[in-house]
């Protein structure tokens, strides 16, 4: 390869060499290893490495398990060691912070860096495997990991990490494993394929197995194998984990210019030598029929086809989850990691989703663009993990006081107080439009144990998980699909009506899927607008500065007899209401339509 | 073929068998042809049908181009008829009506059913090309068809129309032959491909060429061809074609299903079952070296791969453009035709443009899902060429008559009147949130020559283009970015301020392309609006019934004082203003704030 091709090809996928990895330790486990789809392997070998020191109370351990194309080495162990595929999270003082937890990543079953798979050499024969390696599941795969988990003596898992394959990993484990592991972050993943990405997976396959120099998979003892083939369903991966945007951002500059590689394929465009470049390389480094074995499995992985299958998946979960889904994501789109997130809701999980707004596609989750986004999500999410799981004060607080990120002092709401004075103790609550968490810490500290924030800012959702809030990042306007009916006792809408557009819809859906619903909202009957209009101006309810009538989030305006007339017509009783002077403090009681700038109002149907 | 499968493989795409067609003409035209590349062509045969009569005028014909793997026979000659490709679009009394229209359309050169290719039987060698066909652009493509339409005597034609291959091929035309038509439509297409779909088209020509029985394209007079890499080109064309949604609806529900064909493709998958079904079938109808030709065309072709090169190659073109995108396109994705849409009108070319809501993909050209949209839009822009290119006012008057749809008869809009009134004659006009056009047309028959409409509303976008206005579909919160400085005498926004969400960037936006801007608005300030506050209620400026504070489209607030200040901050003039009480029709010139309910400003900088 030229030179001058390095520039082009810097990829976010590991292209790793071949060659053997230093820090690699391997477990032996004797047979028979019983499969899900009826096959038995003689012996197992498990490649795997691990970072950082486990606990004396085992609680930190952290697997992370790797992408299709992945291997144990997920981060580099020294300075002079060859980086791993996900250094950018993983390492001492990172996201995952090699200091404090205990980090094991293994090769998967089927793969081809150590952990047995078809080209490992069968025991009984002598031979390497070939076809003869036995069809494996995506159960079998997490069952491996498994093995190798509770051999090094780990009952509890802190957390599992996992995307793309290994997301489906992940979701897999927390649905069969349910004790094994106190929080599971899915990234960039789904219940199962897309019938698209299915798709390619399928023509990729044809592509190995219509090889002539694939012997049906007998290539082992042959002077080559499918390369062409194999090289081909790399492409096809390459494309998919990339975006529209990525491609043109890497490409459309020199898109003519071929670059000078030594390939038997296309080199006339830029994105064909790079296309032919990776394709040729992942042939050096991975065997065609772990490629089959493996996609083979994803393809038929189904958490569950359908909501309630998945709900039923789910809902035998015991840990927390953080979801992560990237906008431009096309290979596990953004409407996949929502359906996780309904289920888990719905299953009355404890869930934290947010989609990170990216333009690199799916490879996005090992790019340094959005690391500071979902870094910090991963960060938030393992430390709160650890804070839960201490439920000894003293150790606790010390943990906290050691890693914890202190909260910014609050400005005080009045509006929260008397929101708080309207909610019993003990309730369930679901905040929408919770901004950085502030009325949901405070219900927490008061001991309130179903917390559930909505929110649709990327930044807002990061302080809430930051805060060990569970926080789930969508648009109200769309409604509240996600909950059941009667989820929660109470559903909050503070001072968020009057930026909504659905008015009805999303009103409909509180007292849907809460018992009672609060809602605060300024009064445009208030005398200071009355007045402001009688001067000829247009009244602003949006108190911060630099606000104006054109620069305004508020787009709806109303008066508490509006309110009042509106409920009266959809149906809605109102059981409580509290009017309120914000300047002052003091409760309204009469005439407050004219005296109250604010009211809160207890709804129910 | 099992007969089970047939419901599934209901292709959009033309699943033609290999057989001749019946009503197939040909035109053979000597040698030597010149071809861009460099290239020559002993001979050339054109394949072609015709459906219709040429006018005494010729002043009706329509030339149709093909996409990819399409070909001559665009849709049935009579009942007995094979189905053509565009049936649903093209025949007696369809959009493109054959009692009305003269249309042709050619197989191109290059291709495989019958105009000269790759396996045309070269006439200087008596063997078939093969890989000594000589490399072809869409220009020679393009210059071939006009080849045709000039054997048939035609000096111009009334209309283009193409999708997606065959939207490239109008694109060229339009600005190479200027002068040689009325009207394009440009379907599906693009100034260039994506970078993602020159990276699928790579793959797909790496797969043919590598696949052993390709024999470097010499493979006519072998046993067999590269039927494997064709068949698998051809699946990834067929991934491509369908959206995320499409397949999902058509392959979920059985998709462990696979079907029973006869095919060495796995098909253990319902959608793998269809991309095999596809791939083998296409193999029988398709030649591999024409697919390589016409790829490499396509992926070769640039219109203008920056706005400077793409404004200046729409800029050489004289017809009327209507280009047509669908939302979930990803071959040729919305970004494409808003491209060409800029360009076009950054040239201050005559442009409509519609973005077709429709979960159908690429394909959606091709479907009856949204041809009552594209449909409809091709059907009045065909219509309305026809009666521009009839200067003769009897011939006009009399194809009005005879095909025009009567417009609804016009609520009176006073606002329009006093606009209308601001408006010097031959002015250059764009109208912002046109609707339906109402003042656009009185401003055409007032006889203004540049009137174009800015709506997002698909249904208003049809309406215009049925009455013959130019119209482009887009979300003016995100600014005028087609428009250059200056095109515009005045820019309308006349009630339409009150519901958009970025004011400034829209106004400081219509200042940028218009010398004026005329800005209508419902005044918050007037008597009605401040008593209903004063008694209680927020004021409502949204005259519709049903509308209240929880449901109007108004989201902004603002009286004649605020308009005023904000104009004083910004900097911008106000030339004129007409204040109006709308249900006296007065024009308010005494404490207009309080008394007028509607405010008509003229601004400038």
């Amino acid at each position: 390869m030229a030179l001058e091709t390095e520039d082009l090809f810097d990829s976010s996928d590991s292209v790793r060499s071949g060659k053997p990895l230093a820090h690699v330790q391997t477990a032996v486990f004797p047979g028979p290893i019983r499969l899900v789809n009826g096959g038995v392997l003689p012996e197992l070998t498990i490649a795997y490495e691990t970072y950082g020191t486990l606990s004396e109370h085992k609680d930190n351990a952290v697997l992370v398990f790797h992408a299709l194309s992945g291997d144990s080495h997920v981060a580099a162990h020294d300075e002079n060691d060859d980086p791993g595929w996900w250094d950018l999270l993983i390492g001492p003082g990172k996201s995952v912070d090699t200091n404090r937890y205990f980090v094991i990543c293994a090769n998967v079953l089927g793969g081809c860096r150590g952990t047995t798979g078809p080209d490992s050499v069968n025991p009984e024969t002598g031979k390497k495997y070939g076809v003869d390696f036995p069809s494996i599941t995506v159960a079998d795969i997490v069952d491996v990991q498994r093995r190798l988990v509770e051999s090094l003596g780990i009952e509890r898992l802190l957390a599992i990490i996992g995307g793309s394959l290994g997301g489906l990993m992940a979701l897999d484990w927390g649905s069969r494993y349910p004790d094994g592991v106190a929080g599971i972050a899915a990234i960039a993943t789904g219940a199962r394929m897309t019938t698209q990405a299915l798709a390619f997976d399928i023509v990729a396959r044809n592509a190995i197995m219509s090889d002539p120099h694939f012997f049906g998979g007998e290539y082992y003892d042959k002077d080559r194998g499918p390369a062409i083939g194999l090289a081909i369903a790399r492409m096809l991966g390459h494309i998919t984990y990339l975006s529209q945007e990525s491609m043109n951002r890497k490409f459309n500059a020199d898109r003519n210019v071929g670059r000078k590689i030594d390939t038997s394929f296309e080199t006339k465009f830029s994105v064909g030598s790079y296309l032919a470049y990776q394709g040729d390389k992942f042939v050096e480094r991975f065997d065609a029929n772990s490629y089959i074995a493996l996609t083979l499995a994803l393809d038929a992985f189904d958490l569950g086809h359908d909501r309630e299958t998945l709900v039923a998946a789910l809902r035998r979960s015991m840990c927390r989850w953080l979801f992560v889904s990237f906008s431009s994501d096309w290979l596990f789109p953004t409407f996949q990691a929502r359906e996780l997130v309904d289920a888990a809701i719905c299953g009355d999980k404890r869930v934290s989703y947010c989609n990170v707004k990216s333009d690199c596609g799916h490879d996005a989750f090992l790019l340094e663009n959005e690391l500071p986004v979902y870094g910090s999500l991963v960060s938030s999410f393992l430390h709160n993990l650890s804070l839960d799981w201490n439920a000894d004060d003293e150790r606790r607080q010390a943990l906290a006081e050691s890693y914890g990120k202190p909260d910014a002092p609050q400005k005080t709401r009045l509006d929260y107080d008397r929101i708080l004075a309207l909610i019993p103790p003990m309730t369930k609550i679901l905040d929408i439009g919770c901004g950085k968490g502030e009325l949901l810490a405070r219900l927490k500290a008061r001991g309130h144990e179903r917390l559930v924030g909505v929110e649709i800012e990327e930044g807002l959702v990061m302080k809430c998980v930051e805060r060990g809030l569970d926080v789930v990042q969508l648009d109200v306007n769309d409604g509240l699909k996600s909950f059941s009916e009667h989820q929660f006792d109470f559903v909050v809408l503070s001072k968020t009506l009057q930026t909504i557009r659905n008015v009805e819809l999303v009103l409909d859906e509180m007292l849907r899927v809460g018992t009672r619903a609060i809602v605060s909202f300024p009064n445009l009957g208030f005398r200071r607008h009355r007045e402001r209009l009688n001067g000829g101006r247009a009244p602003l309810t949006d108190p911060r500065p630099g606000r104006e009538w054109y620069n305004t989030n508020d787009v709806r305006f109303l008066t508490i007899l509006d309110f009042e007339e509106f409920c009266e017509r959809k149906g809605y009783r109102i059981y409580k209401k509290a009017s309120i002077n914000s300047t002052t403090g003091e409760q309204i009681d009469c005439d407050d339509n004219e005296n109250a700038d604010v009211v809160i109002v207890v709804l129910g149907r």
